[in-house]
């Protein structure tokens, strides 16, 4: 009897874990199962922002997809996903095609422009290790450069910020910390270099708790941080970025950098693979599988999940996608084994935001907290996801331990 | 009774070295003695190309000037020259103007790019702390949007050299060290990276006794350099350069970095203040004063001195300019005390060309030496410089103690 096959599409927080409980709960020779991944690596997503200030290496961010998975049980595949072939239940790879019997889609999301004039060719984003070492190296060059030139440009000392959610401020934070490192790496005066975030939204943190919110501004304030709150950035040009208030209050800002942190989208393969998804996020149904589909289950940045309470889609948020792979992988066994499926249920343990190495806003256990506590708390997240996918060897090898 | 005021305009190896003499020479309140440089550091010259190409931090490379001259008898002066008005007695800065009674000219060298087009905005030079940075910077920028772009361009892994004498052929030496540990840090394949060097000379090291040239060809070529000798750079331009040899062979190279190395000349200030020169270099008498002035010496980079043995110019070192400066510091309290002036007569101990850090090439003491007698004798000649300027306690600080 031939072996059922699943096939997971990305070694994210959602498909890693998905790969993991289940080399955990089937046997020997149950099933087959491949993990395919761009990469041969995992990184963490939520980590990024401080791989592109530049106060975390990237390789503090990142660990081999070998070193969690049990080769035993789950063939690693490196290659990209080029799309999904619904009809004939296989994967188009650049690399060749994988049929399979139950698929996941866990192939993580996309920065969302708005269809914004020159932010693809003119800013960056933080969306994987790559594209963080290249913000962490534009903004020491343009630092070195303005040292170099003769005639200086004042705005290579500025960075603009677009998004005042969780990735920018986030980011804000780690870039507080970073700067006064630069100025001295690169002789230059604290004063000259500017922090500004644009925000289209009437605040900072939409969602959060205005309490937070108040403290997280202040202290990012006092960090040189300067907002522009209910502005939306227009354009982006090759010297700065126009940004207005309303139609008639429009400003441009001269600056080197300009990092595009105000949007997700699910991945534009779901699109391409026929799956009906709105922004490439397709809204599955309670056992987490595409609607309309026996076989295949989508999870992570291109999944939305309903939050019942609020009528309003979950954030998506690695501990959304690490608890969807907990949920699949209990869910493929089941339909291989002619047991029944269980309903995704997320449950949020809290959320952090952090400000920098020292410094968070927070909401856990139902508490806000603040300051060393909350960045502590931080810390405590960011372990629990090493320990979920890897156990406590890989909490040890890539875990945060900065506690004071 | 006016005590007579000592100008140096420059504090690097010539000027610090005239500097640090005199405060040892003179009595507490013999003369006046002012040093005037554009940053608060000294840099070694000879050594950045190591941070040029990222094997050695920019700020093991300099030292703060106040840590080596005596504040009773030496005041410093963080400035800009302009130009020498040689009729008034003074010098002009940007932020002010110094008479002087007696005044030393080591301002140092400039890159000559020989009027080749485009040199100028597209090529960098390896001149100072500043340069170097940014040379560093920029090709850690090249690797890292290599790896981040999705249609990616070859040539950001193509670092050109151009010139084969002594700073082309010790960069390309770090860089056969520094590109591996690039490509691990971008996670790029190290057969991907070119590294050329363009020499319009007929050999590498013109000069060097041909048994050294050969060796120190053969090594770089296995750390992957591509020397193109007898090929001339005709134009830099945004994407590349143009090389030829002769009229006809024209071929244009690729390449995200151009590092000109080929010719240093002397400083602008030079010619400007008046004095006759050639390529900012002026012939100055056997004292190192400058023809027809009894009060203006000029040494290092913009002063030409000939060997009488050859007939022709000694190259511009870091020796010959240190030696210069015990020279004027001696003619200098010479003509104040009424005695009499000695000649300069230069002492080359020995002349070794670094390969990267385990490597070189030189004679010393009439015998030629390669390998790590060679590469351990030029750590001694570089800790030798410090010890000269600052004595035990800068070499202890700044020395190079990686001798295995």
């Amino acid at each position: 009897m031939r072996k059922p096959k699943i096939v997971i599409l990305g070694a994210g927080y959602g498909g890693l874990m998905t790969a993991t409980r289940l080399q955990k709960a089937v046997g020997m020779n149950e099933v087959e199962i491949q993990l395919v991944n761009k990469n041969d690596y995992h990184y963490e997503t939520t980590w990024l922002h401080e791989a592109s200030a530049g106060t975390l290496h990237h390789d503090r961010v990142r660990y081999d997809i070998s070193s969690v998975i049990d080769r035993n049980k789950v063939e690693f595949i490196q290659g990209t996903v080029v799309e999904v072939n619904r009809e004939e239940k296989k994967v188009i790879l650049e690399e060749g095609e994988l049929p399979y019997d139950y698929l996941v889609v866990a192939v993580g999301g996309e920065s969302e422009t708005f269809g914004i004039k020159g932010l693809k060719e003119y800013a960056f984003s933080i969306v994987n290790v790559n594209s963080a070492r290249q913000i962490r190296d534009h903004i020491e060059y343009q630092f070195a450069t303005y040292q170099a030139e003769e005639d200086k440009k004042e705005e290579r000392l500025t960075i603009v910020v677009g998004g005042a959610g969780f990735t920018g401020i986030e980011f804000l934070g780690e870039l507080g910390n970073r700067v006064p490192e630069l100025c001295k790496e690169y002789d230059i005066d604290p004063h000259k270099v500017k922090i500004i975030c644009v925000e289209a939204a009437p605040t900072v943190l939409p969602g959060f708790d205005p309490e937070l919110v108040n403290y997280a501004v202040a202290q990012l304030e006092k960090k040189g941080v300067t907002f522009m709150i209910g502005t939306a950035v227009k354009e982006a040009t090759e010297t700065g970025i126009i940004v207005g208030k309303g139609e008639d209050e429009v400003e441009e800002i001269k600056t080197g950098t300009v990092v595009w942190a105000a949007g997700v989208r699910g991945n534009a393969i779901v699109e391409k693979s026929g799956f009906e998804a709105m922004r490439g996020r397709v809204k599955v149904q309670p056992d987490l599988r595409a609607p309309g589909h026996d076989d295949v289950f989508i999870i992570g940045d291109s999944s939305l999940v309903i939050n019942e309470e609020i009528n309003r889609p979950y954030p998506p948020t690695a501990q959304i996608a690490m608890q969807q792979g907990v949920t699949v992988a209990h869910n493929i066994l089941a339909l291989i084994r002619g047991k029944e499926l269980e309903t995704f249920v997320p449950d949020i343990k809290g959320t952090v935001c952090s400000l920098g190495h020292d410094d968070a806003i927070g909401v856990a256990f139902g508490k806000k907290m603040t300051g060393s506590t909350a960045s502590f708390m931080k810390k405590v997240i960011d372990n629990r996801s090493l320990f979920m996918v890897g156990g406590p060897s890989l909490v040890l090898k890539k875990g945060k331990f900065n506690i004071f």
